[in-house]
């Protein structure tokens, strides 16, 4: 089964970056329980004050989906929302390296 | 001390990508013995086919700029250049999370 990773960019509303970061870091504190959640990373851009990226791996695409359509999860969403101006995302295939463990080995 | 961490997109030269990726898994493979490496993950874009994408966290701006600095990474990079079309990165402050350990506890 592979992992399912992303990298999403919020943008905040000027002024709301550390409310809507408070929000994220519920949230991942939260999936410290969720075993199919592998990383959930919260970052601070370094040259865009109103930027926070979120680092995120899962099991596979399913259980990303899935944590989706979780309560919390829409709730933690009802709540970022007000604080958000816009959301990018990028797909992407972890397949090696330090830091997680992967099925080949690697 | 705040972490650091770098999204890095490589795009490689049409048919180079898993050559290119071959390198950065040994690099992973490497950073395994370096406490300072905290997260270098290589990963494969969705949809775009001669991309990589490597997440890395490293425990200061300090201990990445040293890494670069080594005999075996400048020998990596040197065998990697002629794989690669182009390079991007997005500079990141890892601030908390789940799958890494912060000194504030989160």
């Amino acid at each position: 089964m592979s992992k399912f990773g992303m990298y999403a960019k919020f943008t905040a509303k000027p002024g709301e970056r550390d409310a809507l970061s408070a929000i994220l870091l519920e949230s991942a504190a939260a999936a410290e329980v969720v075993a199919e959640c592998e990383l959930y990373i919260i970052n601070h851009a370094e040259t865009e004050p109103d930027v926070l990226w979120v680092t995120e791996v899962w099991s596979s695409r399913e259980a990303h989906a899935a944590s989706l359509a979780l309560d919390a999860t829409r709730a933690a969403i009802g709540r970022a929302m007000p604080l958000i101006a816009g959301v990018e995302s990028t797909k992407i295939q972890p397949v090696g390296g330090k830091g997680l463990t992967f099925s080949n080995g690697i």
